[in-house]
């Protein structure tokens, strides 16, 4: 079934030790659009400018992807600039020029109303309301955030909230959107605001799936089987961690989008196929990885990931 | 198969977010053997002073540790004091007085002549390689080690790991004996260093695994059924984190010691174990909540351990 993405498409100058690389194409509906296409047809919501040209265009279409969405703007594209050279786990921003993006109107192409998945990128919560409005037969919508919206647009991000299936975000971002440091807790607290479903990610140590039927409990934790930790795939060389995030998102979200019921089951895989497409964004700059997968080496990694952490 | 241990008996003052205790039992051998007890037989090397009386004796004695090998000499016992106040993850050192035992020398009890497995908690270098040297029939020996070792004493501890079946840090540890920041690159130059295994582990984030059979590649990991990956269990509250690194290794290795055979499904099943034992020490100050465990209750976390990180 068809997965709707509104988000960024952008282009990065990003450096790492591995070496620079200049504007190329990133954002997080691109890397997350391409990561999904390997499981099921996704659609791109997004805007960009005069600078976007064909060959970016047919790093999309090689892969599938439905961009229609993409509005065609005067002006530049989003730029983002940053540097891993101090911590390959935290990139330093250098730039961000939102250029076009500041005055994005996403506009809903008829085609997509009947999309069934809708993923809200990291973007402004009132922008990410107003698609989740406007798309309102979806069966299942899942979204990011980040600090910036957390600490400075919090209202407006707790009404997104009330409407998501799943978050996806990170360790700092729970904790700080749930104003508490226990890791356990604060993913119960935001479990309370509204999403069924929580991923939060912890970069190289993997990611954690929270369902809200945890129990509460005095001093320890109450499992049930919809509670799942994926530990992240062990890379030798990490080239460059941009978008690996959004890879994993569009992993996690293709794979369930691609299942015909979103069983726990299902959810348990989802999070192996988005740490198997979070691995796979590092190994290269930018998308160039994701771009030259083929869905055999995706479910090779898939098993080998199955080893690494099963018993038997 | 009885484990012998050598290390610290200790008195610590620890001060976390969940409140204050002065002056109880510690040292890595103290938890190294309180949690290795439940699986096999544990005879203890360490040094205590006057202050060491019948109320810690029965300590031991209730989980059947030989404590023949515990000296008693004239002056205090090892002192240390930290607080978890800034950080839970992360001890701040606020006294340490090595006190009787800046002049231990390990003597070995004759009755601990037929141990089959050794564990060197972290000291001196120099005296885990004189106890290595004196138990050459042992069949396995696992040891730790800390930062302090590292920096400062590398001829040493290098000529210990040399005797190492397996190694037991932590992610900084692997990096600093390595010099090398990649994790990955980091655990395959330990590996070279003598250890046929290298445990690390990452703290809340859990514990890897590496048998020294992972092959070379380019530019990503080829794995083989030797690399394990257990995450952390999710605790809701973590009252006090010492001594949570030496339960996690007594898990471990007093597992290994209770099976015929140490093969690679026994290490996965022993990484579990050892998380498990390292969950449960975070759960109360000092040694209470280890001594106060049961078989069952262990075997339980495990299977929840298991849920918690296997697909079906």
């Amino acid at each position: 079934m068809a997965i709707t993405v509104v988000g960024s498409v952008a282009y990065d100058t990003i450096e790492t030790p591995s070496g620079k690389r200049e504007r190329c194409l990133g954002g997080a509906a691109t890397y997350f659009s391409l990561s999904a296409s390997f499981f099921t047809d996704v659609r791109v919501i997004a805007v960009v400018g005069e600078d976007f040209g064909k060959r970016q265009e047919a790093v999309f279409a090689a892969r599938n992807i439905d961009t229609r969405g993409i509005e065609h703007v005067p002006g530049k594209s989003f730029f983002w600039a940053g540097s891993y050279l101090d911590n390959l786990n935290e990139a330093k921003t250098e730039a961000t020029d939102l250029n076009v993006f500041a005055a994005f109107e996403p506009k809903i192409p008829a085609a997509y109303s009947g999309s069934e998945f809708l993923f809200l990128a990291n973007i402004d919560p009132i922008l990410q309301r107003r698609v989740r409005e406007a798309m309102p037969n979806v069966k299942l919508v899942a979204g990011d955030t980040m600090n910036y919206w957390i600490k400075d647009h919090k209202p407006a991000l707790l009404e997104v909230l009330k409407g998501l299936d799943i978050l996806l975000i990170n360790d700092t971002e729970t904790k700080m959107l749930a104003d508490n440091t226990n890791f356990v807790q604060a993913a119960r607290a935001v479990l309370k605001l509204g999403p069924k479903s929580l991923v939060v990610k912890h970069g190289e140590y993997g990611a954690t799936l929270f369902h809200h039927a945890i129990k509460p409990a005095s001093t320890k934790m109450k499992y049930d089987t919809k509670c799942f930790k994926a530990p992240a795939f062990l890379l030798e060389q990490i080239v460059d961690p941009t978008g690996a995030g959004d890879s994993f998102a569009g992993g996690f979200f293709g794979y369930l989008a691609s299942q015909p019921e979103q069983t726990p089951a299902a959810y348990r895989r989802a999070m192996f196929y988005g740490t198997v497409m979070g691995s796979f964004a590092c190994e290269r700059f930018g998308t160039e990885r994701i771009q030259a997968l083929t869905r055999q080496e995706i479910d090779a990694r898939f098993n080998q990931l199955r080893e690494l952490t099963h018993l038997d």
